[in-house]
């Protein structure tokens, strides 16, 4: 009597499996291109290979999967052209399309391939989630970070402290592999080189900043973003998107630690312990049904229904669409902008942050009020499908409030830091670059933020206390303190002699 | 020949339970108020409902759980209403308990519901649970903080930076979801609100401190203590309860790293690498049989049985029952403290704390030696059905060890931080809010407890060493000597003059 | 049609063991003396006992498993003693092997027993395999440390602040917990002692040193190594050598933040939501059919072939047989050293770094660049069974130069560093136990390691930046400009007076 209902369906279903096994093992149509992509590829790559086996693309034809009812498809639009229609999504069907559209598009074997498929070759059978997707932030990370005036000083003082001192490193291949590994790089073909391989000598693109899988990632074609950030590898599994493991390759750092609060969270701590009886691949995501308890993917992106297949939230790749705030990488959290574009935000300074250094937001560029609440509003439909209303409003409140109180922290820490500035005691040309700077930085570039992330995903606690949050936050500002008047006792004796 | 007996004996269990599944499927005795709840409330909340229906209290009446051999009981009493006995344990049953005694009682179509079900409430069936739980620290949580002279100083020096600089944040707001988070928040009732629902307007309670599930939460009743801290959202799983996810909600961050430290212990891997095959749920937990490697419950919680049934260690909910010092939130280690109500204990100086600030312990409010020996007695029983008593002896000797060096180097810093104080340096008013203060209070806060958990917890390595351990603490007392001895310099230049 | 073919081989074979599963329960021919054994342990240890009844050891002869064809084989050699062959590896075959070579043999109920299983006597069935691992850096990891004398330095500063102040600790019980417990220690046998048993008195002999399982732990015997570091506890499962976990007990600090990398990777992303479709126990483990994403073991050890049986790497136990650089615990990355006894490495100024403080590489001592190419394309075989030439390439350009700018960073600091010891501003003596040589210590010793572990691992992101990566390493740089400048200061005002 122990083991649920749950539990019984599965068996069932397991059994079910078992019995009509062989009949689903029957050959799906690949196109000729693709058998013979396969051909070689298998025998050098089996990984590869293998990975789209196990994935969606290789089981089912666009035209399958587009007659399903609405809700339950996971495809958006069906490829116009009709004999990519009929065959599963093979190696060709992706690294063959919008050819000409393809600046690293390369002659291999008598066909025209190119390396990287971009978010437009995906939008051809998922148009609405890449056309979604575009209004994300993420899509525009490359463009956000480097055209962003004052996170090139950032960049700058990160990855090139070699000006000030005797370090010359190639900073192209430095920004690739750290800033840009999350952000995106920018894709460029550069020429063309002949690699041996096992099959003989044969000529393949050269591309700078390649490889990467960076959610703004630069395409040759033009295109913003990879979808491969999230869906890895070539099985573009669902079942990995919504796990929060995708999401915390980019989001667990001190500055942004979405995963690391999640996982200490009571939705995290269920997540890990009681997952393996979530239903990871049900689309649509069934509350309650398939799970009890929510990953990223659940509140930020997924189609989800009741039991009967009553909407809740609709699929988004837009995941600002329910974010009221933006709490994260700025010294102060605003509404959350209007345009996913944030490098082109000015504040009163004319300096590129969405507020000004005493905290006045740059409204004009952000939401209105009105706007945060649907976007609220949205968010806590979600959350009242497990939670009373008192519970959530009870929640966001204490958000508004961490909010006011984490913006109030940096205030007074740049009230101390614009004293130093002003006296001479650090050089404001590059605001990060020495020691007091960075005591003030990394107060509202991890401590406040972190407090933050704890407050808005209810992982309080650690994250917001002694785990690089309100402990460190305050400990900054009093060696903040403590270093300006060190050095004003400095100068002024300087002075008197 | 690889798989082990084990897995012979789930694929028998899986048999039998398809074939018996239907039966499994039919339905429990639900009392009519019950199943008026969740009419509506499987509508709104699928998530909340799907969760109480894959759980045990949705399963089994308590009758028919008491009527169990002692030693496989999960429940220790039974209601004293007959009514109670005979049906599952729904909503009704547990917010409706005890109505008169809960001034967040309020009417709701016709029942008098409350919001908050409290360690009392739950205590109708689980008394000696909830009795054991009185005696454990985490119970009294809340005062141990916020009724601590000295951890208001901390705590006004991490969330209330405000006073001295120009932030007015809503404190209580700001406790609840940090240090209370974890702690437990004072939930009272400010009066009635009226709430817009699905199903018209409707009154409900106006409660502060809510939502918390914190361990010593203050209930509205008066109460203290939420069990669903460790035992989450509805299905009460003591599959969660055991799995080390669920402890690290509030015992990861760098102040108590039990957590992070476990996970990278030789017990932490096993359960990673192998705890899928274990048996969560069994009661009683045999050893050996059900798991091969403890998670944080093994030690301090389950009741635990050799395959024979022979109990190797009793269930307790006072978990210090088996722990002999006191590790964490202070400065010195020392014997475990007799009352759990820690916030009454006084030094020599007259301050709440275990120990003067010389490291003297407090004694007459610690256990004594003696006790020491039949708790270490009490755990090591655990150890020694995988280990040798050679082993566990020395193992423990190395604990010791650590308590006496840790407890040195807090001296050390102890005695550099004193004299920055009587020269002045520092204004020990409030001993947390300046910079040489942090550095002596990270010392002990983070790397000494650090250090002490890899010891006690034998995951050493780096949580002893680099990673929040013996390096970083040794870093504070040279950063703190190096403070010193420049104050001193300084402040002597500025006599000379 | 959502399941893969995978899942349906799976159900297959389910029923398979279900319907032979008797029979696989059948009775293994065990030595008498280990039926001895188990009839007391069984009760007094009845977790140690289930691991191994759960592990491979207990399912198979050596002589059975030394029949299986070659690349199926998990043993590389059969006892010399045909009694040993035909019985399974139970506690009498380990405990009691070449009894006479170990000093911690001991009289047990008429048998001359050992504790300390060591690495020669696993050697007896897994010769290749401890060969191997003799000439891994991990086996000599006790001498490394503690026979390097500025090592010893660090260690001094780390766990022995007690010369300066007033700290008295038992330095050897404090070794074996923190440096030496990923380390290794040393096991000595110091008498025997009479402890008190569940069946009377007996006697034992008392190891200093004990417990232990770190990787270079110098046994009784005069063999170094533990086995059990990686394959633990009785089971000796492969699955958990396989997994990162086993690897995080030792690689996760700091210092060799290995798995944090990992864990954030898209490798360790898609183990962690693909993984538990992996069959992680198959030897061979073929790359595709029986994975598709790399842990720690794929790369760095285990045997690798494609689904046609085609060896992509051999199986090795010297992990550096695949590894050009030294990353890790060095201020500079230089190519790997020729001999895995790092201590006997000098620099031109004498000390036993495998570079001059100006970073010149000791390349005596180091292995050429075509030694270099050798192991890179020993490696690069397995990245090319996912991923193209061109993607590999650029990757592994990226990470020489990571190695070139973090070099050129520890320079950055190094100069500033040397100033500050020739100008006396701190004492060289012990280049660890100041403020300003732990500020360049940390520099080199855990951002610059975490930097080009991000690197060398794709792991990028966050690592490489804000997570103890170029951020925090030119922190360390700003600070330490900063403290020079101060100081420089403070002693030009002394001397004008």
């Amino acid at each position: 009597m122990e083991k649920s209902d749950r539990f019984v369906r599965y068996s069932l279903s397991f059994l079910l499996f078992f019995l009509v096994g062989f009949g689903l093992a029957q050959k799906m149509p690949l196109s000729s291109e693709t058998e013979e992509c396969i051909g070689c590829h298998e025998v050098i790559q089996p990984g590869l290979v293998q990975s789209w086996r196990d994935g969606r693309h290789s089981k089912i034809t666009p035209q399958a999967a587009f007659k399903k009812e609405k809700i339950k498809r996971r495809i958006s639009s069906q490829p116009t052209n009709p004999a990519l229609q009929k065959v599963v999504v093979g190696c060709y069907e992706c690294h063959a399309l919008n050819a000409d559209q393809h600046p690293d598009t390369f002659e291999h074997n008598g066909y025209k391939i190119h390396t990287v498929v971009s978010s437009k070759d995906c939008a051809t059978c998922h148009a609405e989630e890449a056309g979604q997707y575009g209004h994300n932030i993420m899509a525009h990370a490359y463009g956000n970070l480097v055209d962003n005036t004052v996170y090139q000083q950032l960049i700058k003082s990160v990855i090139r402290p070699a000006s000030q001192t005797d370090h010359a490193g190639s900073d192209f291949l430095t920004m690739d592999e750290s800033c840009l590994y999350c952000h995106g790089t920018k894709v460029t073909v550069k020429g063309m080189e002949t690699r041996d391989t096992e099959f003989g000598e044969m000529k393949f693109p050269v591309l700078t900043g390649w490889p990467n899988q960076g959610v703004g990632r630069l395409n040759p074609d033009g295109s913003l973003g990879s979808c491969t950030s999230c869906h890895p590898r070539h099985d573009f599994s669902i079942e990995t998107a919504r796990q929060p493991y995708t999401c915390s390759e980019c989001h667990k750092g001190p500055d942004v630690p979405a995963y690391k609060v999640y996982s200490v969270s009571k939705h995290g701590n269920i997540f890990k312990s009681q997952g393996k009886k979530f239903n990871l691949t049900a689309v649509p995501w069934k509350i309650g049904q398939d799970f009890t308890a929510p990953t990223c993917a659940t509140c930020h992106a997924s189609l989800l229904t009741d039991s009967e297949g009553n909407v809740i939230a609709e699929r988004t790749h837009q995941f600002n669409d329910r974010l009221a705030w933006r709490l994260l990488g700025v010294p102060y959290a605003v509404p959350h902008p209007r345009t996913p574009e944030l490098y082109k935000i000015r504040n009163s300074a004319g300096l590129p942050l969405t507020a000004d250094l005493d905290g006045s937001p740059a409204s004009k560029f952000l939401i209105t009020k009105e706007e945060q609440k649907r976007r609220n509003d949205r968010m806590q439909k979600i959350c009242l499908t497990c939670h009373s209303s008192g519970w959530v409003k009870r929640h966001f409140k204490r958000l508004d409030n961490t909010i006011q109180s984490t913006n109030a922290l940096t205030l007074s820490a740049t009230k101390i830091m614009s004293k130093i500035w002003e006296k001479g005691l650090a050089d404001q040309g590059n605001m990060f670059d020495e020691e007091p700077e960075r005591l003030w930085t990394s107060l509202w570039l991890f401590y406040n933020n972190s407090t933050r992330f704890a407050s808005a995903m209810a992982g309080g606690g650690d994250y917001g206390v002694f785990a690089n949050g309100r402990y460190q936050g305050t400990e900054q500002l009093f060696r903040l303190k403590s270093w300006l008047e060190l050095h004003i006792q400095m100068a002024k004796k300087a002075q008197k002699k």
